[in-house]
């Protein structure tokens, strides 16, 4: 009895222990930029090997609101960018799949006088914002996971550390007016129209 | 002998005829958007597969030359792509390979106002310029070829012809002041740079 007792502890220890890694690998894998923690990574290379939405050219001032008239924060060059696969599955089902990751890269304007015109181009990496689809709500509580993503923002000078504190204070002062469309702005995006 | 020679001559004959086969083969392979009389078709799906590498914005007027102040018949936002490995292999080069393609869309300046500012972005397709290039000079005297590439313009309406008549006439106009660079504006590829 008592040696029956050992295995069956044994076996539920051993079936535990499976279960427990069996999660932890399925939490993981959802995003290899996402930690089980919903720490947030910047992905490499997206530049060169991820498909490109769109850009935004912010040049002017805030033209509303309490901020009328002053220079916005935002201004610069802002192209965005996603994994290839992801792409393909917003034109197939017109929503982001889980695992989805928004890449919008800020650079300031260069201006340069060519046979076209005065024309306007981006400089060097100011900072880049990250968007990660989280369609089941895994790390509710976070302060940077919210509205079915998780937020990030990368700073020029650290690659390594997300510089948003609360994404409800850095990230949805801007997308806010996006809600109704999950939080992006897609009328800017030809390949989603 | 009459035998020696007929065999001789049908050997010989099945020599050419693989040859033949063996330069055309090479001829269009070099490029699948490009066929062996040197037209050039557009090629599809690159706005969702290649590689991007910048964007160049003209809202100005002219600003120098016979034209000053007249407006830019290349108003709008320009987005610049081209194939994956054709940037893998000039960021380990420096320059472009043979078959490399590059493609710039022209689409009108869009606006709204968000809470970043008066923001601009991309409208629907003007028209989409294709530069193919070509180390060996394939096609010495086509008017579509000249400088190392050959010269494609697309506009909206008929995707399925190459609009440029001359490239000296309908290209080189804009390019001329990038002849240093092999005729590409890599001051505003950031992957390039």
């Amino acid at each position: 009895m008592n040696r029956i007792r050992k295995t069956a502890l044994l076996v539920t220890f051993f079936i535990i222990l499976v279960l427990t890694f069996a999660i932890a690998e399925k939490q993981e894998s959802f995003n290899p930029y996402v930690d089980s923690a919903g720490t947030i990574t910047l992905p490499p290379d997206f530049r060169s090997t991820w498909a490109y939405l769109g850009t935004w050219v912010v040049t002017s001032q805030i033209a509303a609101g309490p901020e009328q008239n002053k220079m916005s924060h935002a201004n610069g060059i802002h192209e965005v960018f996603t994994q290839p696969e992801s792409l393909k599955a917003y034109q197939k089902t017109g929503s982001w799949p889980d695992g989805a990751v928004l890449i919008l890269e800020v650079r300031p304007v260069q201006w340069d006088d060519l046979p076209t015109g005065h024309v306007m181009y981006a400089g060097d990496e100011i900072e880049i914002s990250v968007m990660a689809k989280d369609s089941t709500n895994r790390f509710n509580g976070h302060a940077n996971w919210g509205g079915g993503w998780g937020w990030g923002l990368f700073k020029a000078a650290d690659h390594q550390t997300n510089a948003s504190q609360d994404h409800k204070i850095d990230c949805l002062g801007c997308h806010e007016v996006a809600k109704d469309t999950d939080w992006v702005f897609i009328q800017g995006y030809p390949a989603l129209r």
